[in-house]
């Protein structure tokens, strides 16, 4: 049966989305049919207004509605520690742990030259001219520990240490809660490398 | 940190979604904020507009954009029989499997009277109208297998017993590709009592 157009139309969108497939786009659908037509008008409202409403903050990179972001502007937080993290949505998980209370910089990615992703791509430049303008003593490299997160880590270690006096990496290891035997080499592997005196 | 306005408030409103935590709803608007703009654009009028432009088929209840449904313009589809289905998302699944190609009918749920859901609350009358114009010689029940499935299809065999010759009910059982030490003792137990002759 053909579905009515709109609503086939509004399947194959949803289906873009990651984690969604054509079985779970059309529960949506389907749920949208029925739900409040107040919620369904404000969603769509509220995605098709979100690229004109927020932007990126021209100091960090993160998303917001006012340019420089509220972490920007924010005159609590240390100034000469930067945290810097591939998204903005890394960002937030980094900032919501709580114990950083310093500024960030979001690259918008990893290097992935197999993918035409070089340090040009990345907002590299702009974090080397934040540092050039003096008073950072940190730079934390929050990449994600896989290969490509590694790499973009190496490389911005190696691009900083002339011009910051401490460039560390977060701890790679097993995540809090974990079952041991559930991890993969690699991790178990960095979790040993990485270990520390009991009381320090 | 608090997100950007616009971001959290699509959070709030993608976590609204069935199966969508906070969680996946910010990953989601992350994604978006990534996305092709067109596509975040059209998404969104897409979803805003689908109440306008999409309705209940006056005869069967079909979401359709033209009424009646393409389902009950078809003419090469026999008239004689009527599906009687949940949703318009259950007449999708059952007529995508292409064994029945006769006329639907929606009800819009289930019976379900201790959350206020009785006949009056489902689209009965007009089954019971279609029935009585005269024509139909079968009326199939494709209600979940679920308790108020069963008790709605029971109400509705009460309902049409007078009316029509052949009053049938789906299959329960074992579904296609099933594993038998993965389902419950109902499941099981149905699909021993729905046990067919080999060959038949």
């Amino acid at each position: 049966m053909p579905l009515a157009g709109p609503v086939e139309q509004l399947v194959d969108l949803l289906a873009r989305l990651p984690g969604i497939g054509r079985r779970t786009a059309r529960r949506l659908v389907f749920y949208l049919l029925d739900a409040d037509p107040d919620y369904c008008s404000s969603l769509g409202k509220t995605i098709a207004s979100l690229r004109e409403r927020v932007r990126p903050c021209s100091v960090c990179g993160n998303v917001t509605e006012v340019d420089p972001c509220s972490i920007c502007r924010e005159p609590s937080r240390e100034k000469h520690r930067i945290c810097v993290v591939t998204s903005a949505a890394d960002l937030l998980a980094v900032d919501g742990a709580g114990t950083f209370r310093g500024h960030y910089h979001v690259l918008g990615g990893v290097l992935a030259p197999l993918d035409g992703v070089g340090p040009e791509e990345l907002r590299i430049d702009s974090l080397l001219r934040r540092v050039d303008q003096g008073g950072i003593i940190e730079v934390i490299l929050a990449t994600p520990p896989s290969v490509e997160g590694e790499a973009t880590a190496t490389y911005l270690a190696e691009m900083l240490k002339t011009k910051v006096e401490r460039i560390t990496r977060i701890a790679s290891g097993v995540p809090h809660g974990g079952e041991l035997d559930s991890f993969d080499p690699v991790t178990l592997g960095r979790a040993l490398d990485g270990r520390r005196e009991m009381g320090s």
